[in-house]
């Protein structure tokens, strides 16, 4: 279970006019509904939320990110692929907020499918990455993570905070009760990732690319989109574990059936 | 551009109590939103539709399926796969309908976050696939197209129309004004479709294990999601197209810019 307190909130890192911040468990989630995070950066002042989520969460996501900032302060919004648990709350966030959103530019001409957007809002990231600049310093890389599961995926590390948010990489999926915030032991938390890993992730040959390129951030925190975060030594684990996982094409002739 | 006539949709397959519709063209869709195709099959007097989109088409498809059947008659609702454009208008629908729902089982803790969904009328479909019978005899098959792009995503086979509808495979993006409904020149067509699928669509590997499939079954009409249907030859054409073409993880370095 999670700490009665993680129900609000957890700042992961503050330094001066920077932080970074875990926006709570859902107290309400039901069985059978894949439990979602939700990351707030604050520097200097301005917002930027990660994955903020579905129509379905949204008024518990204001509701925890207006503990820590004025709603009209978020500036920025990025999603890391398209899915509705991503990202369906997108007409709701461009009418509380004035930010602009960043996602693949695969999805452009997508998201609009969602309801009535206003696209001048909505801005597309190329396959190859980016960053944007904080006003305290620093920068937030978009960094790819196609194929795992999604063709269009960005991570986003913090350079200051140094957390990477990975997307549905290194997701859980929890028996009901059995949640916790972070990862220590590895080994026992294999249980939790293996067969959403096998089955989502498309392939060992992505997964080695996109390892290849995270494994340059020094990374505190491995921060996924559901599920627990990886802590300390975890991180690398996670990726030991990760580069030698068969999964998705790998396991094709298993998934068809024949 | 379509035909006038296309707007309010067409016939494709009509034989005593079984039809098989396509619900016709956006008169109103904007450039920059990606085009979509709905079907619906209507068996014995009851409905079937396939992939009905998003929210933003929602009044449009009803209007459409309504010159055809009453919509409290549509029985049946399925999802190729978990993108807005398919099935952000799920809680739309199920408001409507008494229908049940058939998506790939890896949506299914998905789909909730699209807003209040009754689970109960949600129906997964196993990695292998698998049939419903039509009343009056022969079946809707749905056919394995993981990783097309989606990693969880279903084609189906109706063995009356002999019509396989295949959600993102063999979506063609026109520029504005160049629409047609049937494509019966490959050559002249491949430009609408190159680009689409070596970035979507995942590996050569899993497309040739969908041609292997696919290729057992006679197709008269090969009907994706977006843009024009395949017929005649031009069905075997895509299939050779396809089973050559190199794409997603196979250009890794290339997509991943380094």
């Amino acid at each position: 279970m999670y700490d009665l307190n993680d129900v609000n909130g957890t700042v992961l890192f503050e330094e001066g006019d920077h932080k970074f911040i875990w926006l709570g468990a859902d107290p309400n989630a039901k069985q059978g509904v894949i439990q979602t995070n939700q990351f707030l950066i604050i520097d200097k002042g301005r917002g930027i939320l990660l994955d903020p989520g579905g129509i379905h969460l949204f008024s518990r996501v204001v509701a925890a990110a207006s503990r820590y900032i004025s709603i009209e302060k978020i500036d920025t919004i990025f999603f890391s692929h398209q899915d509705p648990d991503v990202s369906s709350g997108i007409a709701l966030w461009l009418g509380v907020t004035k930010a602009k959103i960043y996602v693949s530019k695969l999805w452009l001409r997508f998201l609009p499918h969602f309801g009535i957007v206003d696209s001048t809002r909505v801005l597309g990231i190329a396959d190859t990455g980016g960053s944007l600049p904080f006003s305290s310093g620093g920068s937030l890389q978009f960094i790819p993570a196609h194929f795992l599961h999604s063709v269009g995926q960005f991570n986003t590390y913090d350079d200051r905070a140094k957390i990477l948010f990975t997307g549905d990489i290194g997701a859980s999926v929890f028996p009901e009760g059995s949640e916790y915030l972070y990862v220590d032991d590895f080994s026992a938390h294999v249980k939790y990732i293996d067969e959403f890993h096998k089955r989502y992730m498309a392939s060992n040959a992505a997964i080695r690319k996109w390892v290849s390129m995270v494994e340059k951030h020094k990374t505190n925190i491995l921060a996924p989109q559901h599920g627990a975060l990886y802590r300390g030594p975890a991180v690398q684990s996670f990726y030991a574990w990760m580069s030698q996982l068969r999964c998705g094409i790998d396991l094709i002739d298993e998934i068809y059936g024949r």
